[in-house]
């Protein structure tokens, strides 16, 4: 079932980070839809290695092929399946790691899990470079959402020790969340931008990782979407959220915070604004009872600083089983926050697009 | 899909606050398995309310009656079914809130969903009492599991501003789990108890209610269970947790902490102990790609304050579309923390042994 | 996964023809929708036993008890649950049967799967009795169909070697169909109705069982539900089918026939009728690609004899793995055509009605 | 939904006949499985059109890249997707079919389900076609099955009105299957094989088509794989069975035959041979309750004459909203009977390896 996601839109994904190519079916996507494959390429750089100083120096272009399911401009309808090959791979890099387990990586867990078949080189399947067919996918998704008037956009809320604020509720519009996607490095305004990107060069230079905290905001989803309990908006996401390799950590609204709160503090007081229901605070983050309440929908990912660092560690040798060092050669990324907010804005996509295709009533 | 979860074991749950009765049916459970109903009675007392002074002084008994799938003290392999009459059902004291919306309950995402039809007395079935038969389901999972020699244990990381310190790796072992379980406010030893039992009863004393973190731990998961990306344990257990009502917020292993960490801090650097692989810290919480690394599985969650309160809040009328106040009359509890904690230990179990019959080879 | 069924509409089924209650949960189904009960005691009735000397004289009064999801009048939205007591058990019948294999049931294939734990009082979990459940919730799926111009009929076209005719294009209209539901033998005019009877009592007499084949039509689905191969309307409803007991065999529009024809005579040509797009004849059963042609959805179903029967069968013993004989003893139906026509609509309304709450676009 | 089928194993399909490739993505497959390339290569040719006058005489040599999960020989557990580029299409052919109804086609249910947006070319992803990267996957399965003593033979049991005899209870054994497997033409000894093979002949020379029905047998299974109900060996097979194109009815065992049988001729009566409980007959085709009995799984698919034929048929235009008529030109199948049958295998090899891979007990 790894493969495999969703509901109304179904993805399924494939590849290897060292193998032939990566790729995605995309299932139930509306017919006729006129796409924009330019701003799909735009989301694919986004994503794309190779940048800036702040992310990896390799470079791979992730080009992608359509193969089905696009006809004229247009979705047929039928299932849509992208191809993006490996162009840039070597794997030499990696033949030393057959059996020394990387810390921090999936080396032992899924050997453990495979039998020891796994591809080796670089992560195999459990590579990060999955997530680019996903982003073609979610990228799609956006925009049919964006011309249903539904924006999604995420900021760094913090890079290691650097913390910015968070989103306030009145600022959240569709332009601000436009503006995110936009930018190299989406922070808030005066927001210790500077600061962040200091620490992910420092870090680097050391020859080590960090990580951070993204947040995401997705106005436009109207009250009454969603399910109660096994369906939940914060199940469904939060399942799609983890499956974003370096996500440790999901909360909604106020989060881990709101339950320092008393109730009179954390419940949402309701007001109407010209004629419209609204609540006065957004602590539970557009979200109650698993369906959404109208405001806005506001969570923050914790991202793990990447497990590949030049750095000496102590480790095993999986064959042998003898206690090793290992620092891990290569070109790494020293945060992998700038290039996964894409994704996460893909993975949002995806999963707000299938609720909005749950059919309520006849 | 709302009312149904799980791939190879199912479970599909219903019922509301003030109807007939609440129940689960429970498919694919493996046959032949002795149960021990007074287990999973004395689990189903765990949630009941009316405990202490600590939770509502509502009474329910909660009796289970057992319908179908178990036969001469052991389960069929058929379809295990239960069902619990509602028997302190008070419906006058909810006419009132037919229209006014309710701050932080579900009332007006929920008028949103359905149309208006729900079952306005109560939460109808948007109560946290349908954790009840959840309960049932997972407690007969636990009893399974700890055939198998999994258990799994929760305590009070914090009550409001009351923080207590988590698990240490070196001790959670199946005795510290199993103790927890027997607990009337399970909390680690020296770990401000008192001062979290206070925290509760004076937000109680000033008709107000107060959230919480737990803490949940699995020992004896083998290396090499779950999947990358979609069916990732974080993904499924995620998915499990936020369909835990007042549940915002879930961590993995070092969780938010990790955003903050060089990569060199972060790694769970691999050693041998006795000829098996381990890793001397647990940040990345048992799993890694999604995959059991054989390491303890530990998250916590941020649990929030009941919505329910004495305190006048503002807040709207839904059908009169007017502003007004509202102060939720009723028998509230000011904490729902000791009693979800029975729900969240049933709750992993069933993600836990839905893992478990997972077959990965011929 | 036994116990679930369906994407848009599910529903959970439980219980065993001697355990304490059936009963199914209904997940997804629209919210506000006025429930005529009386209606579906009727459909009840259609497949309750006892009801003339055609069937079992077992009487079971098949009394259903509304747990949940329904309210005023009117379903909630949420999970709507029923059960039905076993009122009418007499196991000390069954108390033989607990090692000697019947011929024809699931005895040996059900203890295979079941490591010899299923209740082998009745069939246990495998009893046709289950389908009383599935009759309360297509009944409802009925009502909600109907009020958009779907209907649905059943009618007997065979009784053992007694054939009858099958409904031609031009006849079947939404009279037709109710008044089939409405016959307490439903066939069509000058059908061999007498013989067809004549040939269960004629069956019954000699302690034997007989099969038949029955002939349904949905008449008012629009062209463009369904979906090519993995969810084609034949795919889903045939899966439907054949978890309907007794079902051996299915076959849409001219079924096995069309295997004998030209192209030029198997496929419909097409013409217009005061603008709408119709087909001269519908040798595909209303459905082309898996999707509908806007033409009656037509299908026949093989309907075994029933398995329990008077006269002595060669059989062994499970436990003593010794050959012996058997009478299967008790009050059995010599022909479950009558009572499953009620059942095979229920089942094929929850299908059609999953297939339109599928949102094609949003 | 349509794109993606199974639970423990998955496949994802895409492509049209004439877009840029077709492929499948398979999830969930075991890892380390030592995979010969050559026998899905063999397989590929069979479902391949061109091979004899029996078929179209377009060529398309169906090359598969594997593009993931493939490493060293062997799967290594993680997603398999192959894609099979077209090579051989001539669009022009299609042009005049944009508005005209070809009968017994799926353009009229496809357009009004994909709003008109479907990919004209051929059939687009409606094409028979799309069963060749089915055939890749399916190919894979049976040889896994192989290694587990399972073995899958089909058989051509009728072409036209030329009726062979079906297989008898005691000639079917492994190597009976594995020689049907390599026949060019399978049919029993003796069974008319020239006469069907004139039929086919004779349809195409009268630029019509032809139809028959297919004969399976799956040898093998275990007693005791299966579900009862919704996720009946019958259920899961035919809804696979029906993602075939062509097939337009389903029988197993003695299938509509047992309709017209007594209770005491239908049901298979039981006896020890070697110790081990047989039937005598084998009219439920191996499956009781949803369940593998151990006797060989047996069933019968109507598969219908393919809809493109060169005689001139009545239709209408669907944008002009007028009636024509229509000669579809083209390299036709005139029977597409004999391509089918390794289609039919790998779709039962995948059902079949989806059950074994259930786990039913820790």
């Amino acid at each position: 079932m790894s493969a495999n996601w969703g509901k109304n839109i179904t993805v399924s994904i494939f590849g290897e980070s060292h193998g032939v190519a990566l790729g995605i079916n995309i299932g139930g996507f509306p017919s006729g839809f006129s796409v924009d494959l330019e701003k799909i390429k735009k989301d694919m750089a986004r994503r794309a290695p190779g940048q800036s100083e702040l992310t990896t120096s390799r470079k791979e272009p992730d080009e992608f092929e359509i193969l089905s399911g696009f006809f004229e401009g247009k979705t047929t309808g039928s299932p849509l399946a992208i191809i993006i090959r490996n162009t840039n791979q070597r794997s030499k890099d990696y033949s030393v790691l057959k059996d020394v387990l990387r810390p921090g990586h999936a080396d032992y867990s899924g050997k453990m899990r495979y039998s020891d078949n796994n591809d080796y080189r670089g992560s195999g399947h459990f590579s990060g470079r999955i997530t680019a067919p996903l982003v073609f996918a979610g990228s799609l998704a956006k925009q049919l959402l964006e011309s249903k008037g539904i924006f999604i956009g995420t900021h760094i809320k913090s890079i290691g020790n650097i913390e910015g604020r968070g989103l306030t509720l009145k600022e959240i519009n569709n332009d601000l969340l436009k503006n995110l996607q936009n930018m190299d490095f989406p922070t808030l305004k005066d927001n210790n931008s500077e600061l962040m990107k200091n620490a992910i060069v420092e870090a680097k230079s050391m020859e080590d990782s960090i990580g951070g905290v993204i947040e995401v905001a997705v106005n436009g989803v109207k009250a009454g979407i969603g399910n109660p309990f096994f369906d939940s908006i914060e199940s469904r996401l939060s399942s799609m959220m983890f499956s974003v390799p370096a996500v440790k950590g999901i909360e909604f609204g106020a989060g881990f915070d709101i339950a320092k709160m008393l109730g009179s503090e954390a419940n949402d007081e309701i007001y109407l604004e010209n004629g419209e229901i609204k609540t006065e605070t957004n602590n539970n983050g557009g979200i109650i009872g698993g369906i959404s309440t109208g405001m806005p929908i506001v969570f923050r990912l914790a991202i793990k600083p990447p497990a590949s660092i030049g750095k000496e560690q102590k480790t095993v040798n999986f064959v042998t089983k003898e206690e090793t060092k290992l620092k891990v050669e290569g070109r790494h990324d020293p945060c992998i926050v700038p290039r996964a907010m894409v994704v996460v804005e893909a993975a949002v996509a995806l999963t707000i697009l299938d609720f909005l295709m749950e059919k309520k009533e006849l």
